[in-house]
């Protein structure tokens, strides 16, 4: 049994160990699958609380009970922005939850999904299709597992949409939030193009969240921090940022947001942009 | 010491143990404050994340770090709300957040404060003078240290507004989720009163919110439910309901809203009450 894997009682739990102040501690019906992939440690763990989740290196990533929300927001806010958007390019996110988002927009032509551990995306279409949904099966979607950042390098105007759904800046995914990937994000887009990436807690992780902003204003004219409430993230309230060269989603037409969703709605697409105060402070 | 403080490797933790299926810990620097009062063991704690905390019977009730957004979200939205507020309750809310709040509105002239334990109030004032704040010294604050339920069914037609702001429908605060408390609250407000309450977590407590909009419902013609994000509570979407008998916050005049915060704002304050699809279904 993996070290994140305690007995006790002849119960197990999942012991988050990530963070040096604070322990969570999830009770689990059971460990559904198991794998040591060449990048990290898998398993899929069925929760009483959370439903099943998806746990990279002892840390959960997403879970039946809220994933959607992440999912929904990274995905909906730039699809509903963009003006008309065809090619979309999504970096991470080997759930599938975000591509399962935009396969609802049948004006999207082409998704390119870059996961660079296949292991990860086959465990969660086998065990968790509540998150991964249609989207395996979506003749749109392009599963290209390779390293990310080597992919957009090649890449010169081919996406309407980039959306970065990276785990932690820790370990393999600290480049995902570089100025050198960020370049190459914008220089793989067209014209007229948005990114959208996950830009951590504004509450536990306040430098991440500056110090992306303050690269992405570097580069792109419109930049934009949202945020939504995301039960199982420490912290509880999550930060997006959305760095766009032509469309402002606080113009956009809300009319085409798509209703299939269980928290994204217009008021809310209207209303995370509304940042409380010691957010405005820190960002001023 | 306590039985909900570890000893790890030389090191204080805290860990919460109110839920089945989830138990956090909390690193500490100190556990600056100990005494078992006649209703509950109450530890002043200072933690690495959180800052001080109040923590009764093992769970952390309010936090340096956090504790002003539902501080902020449970008083100022009344305060706004009601046309010429003068005369407040505050049912509960020994750490005195809440009443330094509500002492931001000049326009308030009667405060009282009614909390079974005045061993937590002396606790806060003493320990946690960032939360309580001006609240123990402001001459229009009155601190009545009762049985809020025997105290509320002697008013008649008393107050402009009245906040519970109680702890968990467990134990001693159960009774403030009923609906023969309601009903005697109700009588305690003048005719165009307007009472809010805590309704827990949207996520983890979905019946309490239910339920609480439904009794209200009965006996209040406008009743609405907000939302906002608190890191430390379990979820960290929060549910907040308020029952009026003639101002609706959703036309209510933000110009008067205290810009003194560090949450809510005029766009925070319209927002809030956008809630998301899943708890819009769950509410109708």
């Amino acid at each position: 049994m993996e070290k994140f894997f305690k007995e006790i009682n002849g119960e197990t739990w999942l012991v988050e160990d990530e963070r040096d102040n604070m322990k969570l501690h999830y009770r689990l019906k059971d460990v559904i699958f198991s794998k040591k992939s060449p990048y990290q440690q898998i398993n899929i763990v069925d929760s009483y609380d959370f439903g099943r989740c998806l746990v990279l290196d002892g840390v959960i990533q997403t879970t039946e009970l809220d994933g959607y929300i992440y999912n929904e927001m990274i995905s909906h806010i730039p699809a509903v922005t963009h003006n008309e958007p065809e090619d979309v390019l999504v970096i991470g996110g080997g759930d599938c939850g975000v591509v399962n988002e935009l396969i609802k927009y049948a004006n999207l032509k082409n998704i390119d999904m870059i996961e660079i551990d296949r292991a990860v995306v086959e465990a969660c279409v086998e065990y968790i299709p509540s998150i991964s949904g249609e989207a395996p099966k979506d003749e749109r979607v392009n599963f290209i597992f390779e390293d990310g950042i080597k992919f957009v390098k090649n890449k010169n105007k081919s996406y309407d949409i980039a959306i970065v759904d990276s785990s932690d800046p820790v370990g393999p995914a600290e480049i995902l939030f570089s100025e050198e990937f960020y370049i190459s994000l914008k220089k793989s887009l067209k014209d007229d193009g948005i990114m959208v990436c996950q830009s951590q807690s504004p509450i536990f992780h306040k430098e991440v969240l500056k110090k992306t902003r303050n690269i992405l204003k570097k580069h792109f004219p419109i930049v934009r921090t949202y945020k939504a409430v995301v039960p199982s993230y420490p912290g509880g309230m999550w930060s997006f940022t959305l760095a766009s060269l032509k469309y402002d989603p606080l113009t956009a037409n809300i009319e085409k947001l798509n209703r299939n969703t269980k928290y994204i709605n217009s008021e809310i697409f209207k209303s995370c942009f509304n940042l409380p105060n010691f957010m405005k402070q820190e960002l001023e």
